[in-house]
């Protein structure tokens, strides 16, 4: 399998995953497999929805649930670019497909302000998990200072449209954003043909 | 409601339809009366899905259900452009958005050669609809001599892939094909907001 048909493979199975009723944790765990299934080539991805921008990183969306149930975006880090510190509200997996993006976790106190935690860095191939109320703060940013890094984003909702946060670490200030999508576009996963014709 | 969201509600409610079970019969009633409600105004379509090809219709996705149980397309016909004779093999609707659409509707004999039969014009608002082993032959063609016209199609499957099939009108004679699309992109239709922040 080449091309597009990798992530068309991957919207049909991780659809059917969502027919089988699971609960959250399992569904996570089964939708883990199959994105480390998706990251473990880098062969796939139209060149417009891994194109960096100057000034910011760019979430490209590559496929919304039409019940917006989950939704795929891709994470395109320019050189140096990183998120602030926010949280999601729902699960999240990250599939690391290209380059390399350095997570900092941060636990949140009483006071609400934040400590910062682990820092780990995902290597291509690699799949991290978030949930709410396990690990749902933290602070994402290119790993490497000279090139472009890609990472596969899979969420439990339609994260553009989600309302949630951003946060002054110091502080615990919060302030809520929906994030949107960097493209009017996402890619056609559909067409399986060569021949072109009638309608 | 404007723009995109007309189509993204269009989207959602015919998925809908899709989760009650309805027979064929049924399903293309319901979805023919989502329809003409899509095709009541004609301010939600973008631009880059509407733009003619100087010398061959276009025939964008805008929508495939992951399951591929149903298809969204529009049309994009230039002056003077048509369809050879063809079928479908699967149910349809067209809801005409733009402009005006001539269809020839043919019934196959015995001997396999085919009669044309009503030739009727669709309006901006009109639907009509197709059905294996009811109408499920025509020819499609720009009723106007001189401007584009669009028209949106749903399909009971992912049209874009079906192996189906042009005629002869004459002889009968069938050759096969599978259209594919026009574009390698389809419309985002998930962005709900204005703001742009973190992942
Ligand atoms: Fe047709
Ligand atoms: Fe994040
Ligand atoms: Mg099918």
């Amino acid at each position: 399998m080449t091309s597009i048909a990798r992530l068309r493979d991957f919207v049909t199975r991780f659809t059917a995953l969502h027919e089988r009723g699971l609960d959250r944790e399992a569904l996570q765990h089964e939708g883990a497999a199959l994105l480390r299934e998706l990251v473990a080539q880098d062969d796939w991805l139209p060149e417009e929805f891994a194109r960096p921008h100057p000034e910011r990183y760019s979430q490209y969306l590559l496929h919304c649930d039409p019940l917006e149930r989950f939704s795929v975006v891709s994470f395109v880090w320019g050189p140096g670019q990183k998120t602030p510190l926010h949280d999601h509200r729902v699960w999240g997996l990250i599939g690391m497909l290209r380059g390399r993006e350095r997570e900092t976790q941060f636990a949140r106190d009483a006071d609400g302000r934040f400590r910062a935690g682990e820092t780990s860095d995902l290597e291509p191939g690699e799949v991290a998990s978030l949930a709410p109320g396990v690990n749902d703060y933290h602070q994402v940013a290119n790993a490497l200072a000279d090139r472009t890094s890609v990472s596969i984003h899979v969420y439990g909702d339609n994260i553009g449209g989600v309302s949630r946060a951003t946060y002054d670490p110091e502080t615990g200030t919060e302030k809520s954003f929906i994030s949107g999508y960097s493209s009017a576009v996402v890619p056609n996963l559909w067409d399986r043909s060569k021949n072109k014709g009638a309608d």
